[in-house]
């Protein structure tokens, strides 16, 4: 197997992979591992040899067209049907590779994919019962096509605020569907804009006593599927035009008075009897609610990864460009590689250690997610079970946003990284800043999340000063905080800036931080209290500089510590680890820079050496893995077919590449169906002017 | 004239509007002035009433169609004739105002029209001599097309090493233009793709004897005005789609062997005789180079304002929607703008205040600008004309990074606070975002122009070292470093959070900031180089935390001064000091913000106090402006038809007009025209699976 790793083409980014301290090889199968390495490419190939799957660099495709072409693409997919069950069951991190390998070819496909049977199947199949297995059936061979629909136009981070209704019939026994107006119109909705037939919908509902339960969700039919028309009473439509994704169909859909049957409701918390009683197996209706959202957590686990997708791609042709792209030089005749430069090292490289950062967290983060879903379909009560998603809730509201933020900022400066020919489409950094946006405000904007997180942190230390048990949770991300005083009492110790290039100093620094931030963090929240503010301003009042400092503290803390663990562990190839110490420190000190004034503050940091050390560590780190950076992108970069990107293509022939496909371009060399615009009917300078 | 500001249209904005403790027409007065309302207004309403101009939110055009549209309406301004050259000069900032108009309609109508006859039209007529006249003349009646060639596919930055040439033939008294192969095609060159006639094209010159004297421009004609076709041995095309200005044509030209007049050579810095002899009015060849690229400073300053623009847009749009979306609330019952969450005031009203910072910050500094100017065109030879030129250059080269960064953040930050409303493409989030991306790599990179400033201050601390006189400038921007020794000495002192809130804090901080990175990044240099680095690389291995800090130290700092000094300013109206002192100090405390560890490290700061004053100030500050923080917006922003968002209307009627311009929208009810791929020929899940 391992053999089967293809050569990359030579060229002129020799000089660099040559000059790499470790085998790319290796690492890709220390990383991925066989099985997900020849997963990989069987899904890359099929889609290389599929004309279907056949792009042109920088194609200007009508919106019509995009959705088109993506559905079709789609629909491809289920003939492949690249997993079965048993092979997810098998080894579930297959999924996941199965979700990169769309992503990278393109966001749209995979979201189009995963919306209809992640999103929809998986929402009616768990939240559902034995009667709505036809719904999923359909989905499994297309005879419908899902979406998922619960925000509206008026509302989205406030989900109990949403206002379509589902009216129990008991006459008919049918529940009733109304939008009460156009603010409450479902909006958003991926696949619902043009082609999905089935919706699940989340709606309040109302019993014949005319009490309101809350929200539930209910499969309706939005379209008919012999021939895409809408229902009677449905009025559904396409959003339009995004910044993204705009091979996805996202829409928006009024009810008026449509009737579905009863037995739509999905009913694993809550149910409705022929004669309109409610029924639900949980007393509290807030733990209702927060079943019935339960289906929506995957998705944070899955934006994380998503980001670093992003990151993988815009990293692989920021890095491949700077090794090829000389610009100045020691000498007038001699011009050197842009990564030469120690800016651009500083630019580029640390987010080349955020990448196997955050490469090694979500791994290991969705093993711990399907634990947690391993133990629901086990139907496991225990504590631990019920800890256990406590801290994965904490956790995914916290990775989502370091993801996504870093993801943004990292093709940002990639974007930069390559001057004006970054800012040409085909060159694809564009696509994936833009496919990357929709990350840091769906399933939750990033600023609203992370108060889940310091709530989180919060509670924990409250339950300890009560007295209720020590701070523990079922994946140590909290354990430290329980020798929090004696944490607080330490302080930054380095002597030198060879110490500072371990991780280890960034993570105790951390650990310093995250207690540092959780105290202050209820400290404020008891100044604001006490000066007769409610709760909700308080906590308000409490976010910026504390409680959204402390969840990211957290989360980074967290990322931090497996990347260190995972450099100590001996199972590690002796081989790459002198590497991936390099990253890791790297990831720790860049990361850490972010908090340095309250290092100060705080009496973690003091005199001007911890500054100077870092600094001159984290420059240092940079200068060191700049030969490594090409096989650091080798390891992580898909083929070129699916990189799509000609100033990224893995020969390093920058300039024959571009040159190339600037060449395919339509209409290149034409002139202008519009020449006589120019060439005749001059304008009359003047003749319109009119005077003020 | 006064009372000719329209009011703006009631509705759920009046809230904040009525809360707003200054006039916001009184604002607009004060920092515009009766003459360039009015100009405003008459620009705005010609393209509003003009069906030339018409637009759909979010329509989808192919780029074709975008390009003639965009060259139609750019034939319809020499119709118009906003400005005469006896307007210009009667009140300069005319043409600022009206590009500032131009670019919040579309930055690529801005740019065709700016092109044409701002960067080619003025470079021919102020580096060229009489016999180039007729050139400009046929500009001026777009008779001609013009464009400025001078990036080729592998030479962006570095200028110098162009490689197309220009080789003179005494025979037929022609130049003879070549590109040596495709990486030296020009490329990027806005224009050229399509319609473009005639090239200001930069090549390296060549007499008959073989010497090489460096590049020079010329005009060459590249298209037959009459048909649009290419001249013979000119192969010229269109590079492409782009992230953004997509109504903009850029292009590419390789030339073979094309002859155009002796006399097409633009002869300001440099001519050859009918013979082939070279004539220079200069001796040194680097003041040549200098003098020969000199037209492009006027462009930096021209972006910081164009940056500024965006932030204008973007804000318009984020405050308004902040202040209009409601989501969640202190009772179940009742939910609040999104305005009045701390953190969602932490994340734009910074950003405001740095739009009234840079407001006032290019206004005096483009009539610096303009002084300088007419200083070339009185052929000014005094000392003081040349200091201000290398003042204005060090200035412009990092206020272009500043600005444009701001905007690129703020912009995110924008679509960001608008949760998913500000993915859609409609709302215009995204084309801001799109347009204002290349202002921080085109006209030099961001980060290469820093190190111009850096070295701009370096070099005058060392001549006041060797005795040549002391720190001194004709903007005054250096002026304070005569004080180095004794600002170094001085500590942050403000003793509470009131005495924070007054700019004069973050003010005295930058002092200390500048001087310290000045002192630090002159060290670091001599430390290089005594490590035995040559000048090359000693300079690039300061950049990072030295070189770099300084530069945008050094302009947030004037930024801040020219602020402050207009607030303390008697002739500023009472009424409006006090929400611009706020402005102002907020602007000056958020942007220390980023330097705070360098503040510790140097000993500025010491203890916790700074950090707890400073963001308390800040957070305090955000409170105090978010009731001004609508009528901040409403005096820049354009009428509803020019800012063509509509979560971002004057009325405020979020949902309305969101609602309303998405049942616009194309095709929006209809089904897809690929319906039948989903209701018949239905996939064979599986059929084409593959074993691996």
């Amino acid at each position: 197997m391992a053999e089967d790793i293809p050569d990359l083409p030579s060229g002129p980014l020799d000089i660099y992979r040559k000059k790499a301290s470790f085998n790319w090889k290796d690492m890709m199968r220390f990383l991925d591992g066989d099985e997900i390495i020849a997963f990989k490419q069987h899904v890359f190939t099929t889609l290389e040899n599929d004309p279907l799957f056949a792009r042109q660099p920088g194609e200007d495709i009508p919106l019509e067209q995009m959705r088109e072409i993506t559905f079709r693409r789609c629909k491809q997919l289920f003939k492949y049907k690249f997993l079965t069950q048993d092979e997810i069951m098998q080894n579930p991190f297959k999924l996941t590779t199965l979700n990169d390998c769309l992503g990278m070819y393109d966001w749209s496909l995979g979201a189009k994919y995963n919306l209809n049977r992640g999103l929809y199947g998986a929402t009616v199949a768990n939240t559902g019962s034995s009667r709505h297995k036809k719904f999923v059936q359909d989905i499994e061979n297309m005879m419908a096509f899902g979406c998922f629909a619960l925000t509206e136009l008026s509302h989205g981070s406030n989900t109990r605020a949403m206002r379509t209704t589902a009216t129990y019939d008991p006459s008919t026994q049918e529940f009733v569907i109304n939008s009460p107006d156009f603010e409450a119109a479902k909006f958003w909705v991926g696949n619902l804009g043009k082609s999905a037939t089935h919706a699940c919908l989340f709606a309040q509902l109302y019993t014949p006593d005319g009490n309101c339960h809350g929200l539930h969700s209910f499969v309706v039919q939005v379209r008919d599927p012999k021939t895409l028309l809408p229902m009677p009473g449905v009025m559904v439509g396409d959003i339009g035009k995004k910044l993204g994704h705009n091979g996805l169909d996202n829409g928006f859909a009024m009810f008026h008075n449509v009737r579905i049957p009863r037995e739509n409701l999905l009913n694993r918390t809550g149910d409705v009897s022929p004669d309109g009683r409610y029924i639900s197996p949980f007393q509290d209706p807030n733990k209702r609610f927060g079943a019935s959202l339960g289906a929506l957590s995957a998705g944070r686990v899955g934006i994380t990864r998503m980001a670093l997708v992003n990151l993988k791609l815009a990293l692989t042709v920021a890095v491949r460009f700077s090794a090829t792209r000389r610009q100045f030089g020691p000498r007038e005749d001699e011009e050197i590689p842009v990564l030469e430069y120690q800016l651009q090292q500083w630019r580029l490289i640390p987010y080349l250690a955020a990448m196997y950062a955050l490469e090694i967290f979500t791994k290991s983060f969705i093993m711990n997610y399907v634990e947690f879903q391993l133990g629901l379909m086990m139907k496991d009560k225990s504590d631990r079970q019920a800890e256990l998603g406590r801290e994965i809730h904490a956790i995914s509201c916290a990775s989502k946003p370091l993801g996504s933020w870093i993801a943004q900022r990292s093709i940002q400066e990639c974007r930069e990284a390559c001057g004006g020919h970054g800012f040409l489409a085909m060159n694809r950094l564009g696509e994936m800043r833009n496919d990357n946006d929709p990350n840091c405000t769906y399933e939750g904007d990033n600023n609203v999340l992370l108060q889940q997180t310091s709530n989180y942190l919060l509670s924990m230390l409250q339950q300890t000063q009560q007295g209720k048990g020590k701070i523990e949770s079922p994946l140590e991300t909290v354990n430290f905080l329980k020798d929090m005083s004696s944490i607080l009492q330490s302080k930054f110790t380095a002597a030198s800036v060879e110490e500072c290039m371990n991780s280890a100093v960034p993570l105790a620094a951390y650990k310093w931080l995250v207690c540092f931030l959780l105290g202050e963090s209820q400290e404020k929240l008891l100044r604001e209290k006490s000066s007769g503010l409610g709760d909700f301003e308080a906590r308000n009042n409490s976010q910026v500089y504390y409680c959204r400092s402390l969840a990211i503290a957290y989360i980074e803390h967290m990322v931090l510590q497996r990347f260190h663990d995972m450099v100590e562990d001996e199972q590690t190839p002796a081989g790459l680890r002198s590497v991936l110490g390099r990253l890791c420190a790297l990831y720790g000190l860049w990361s850490i820079t972010n908090h340095m004034a309250i290092l100060y503050q705080g009496g973690y940091f003091s005199g001007r050496q911890p500054v100077d050390f870092i600094q001159t560590a984290i420059l240092t780190l940079c200068g060191q893995l700049k030969d490594d950076a090409v096989a650091l992108v080798d390891v992580v970069a898909p083929p070129d077919f699916i990189l799509h990107s000609p100033i990224g293509k893995a020969d390093g022939e920058l300039y024959k590449n571009l040159w190339s496909a600037v060449m395919q371009g339509k209409n290149v060399l034409e002139r202008p169906s519009w020449w006589a615009e120019f060439c005749s009917d001059k304008p009359v300078v003047g003749s319109l002017r009119a005077k003020l």
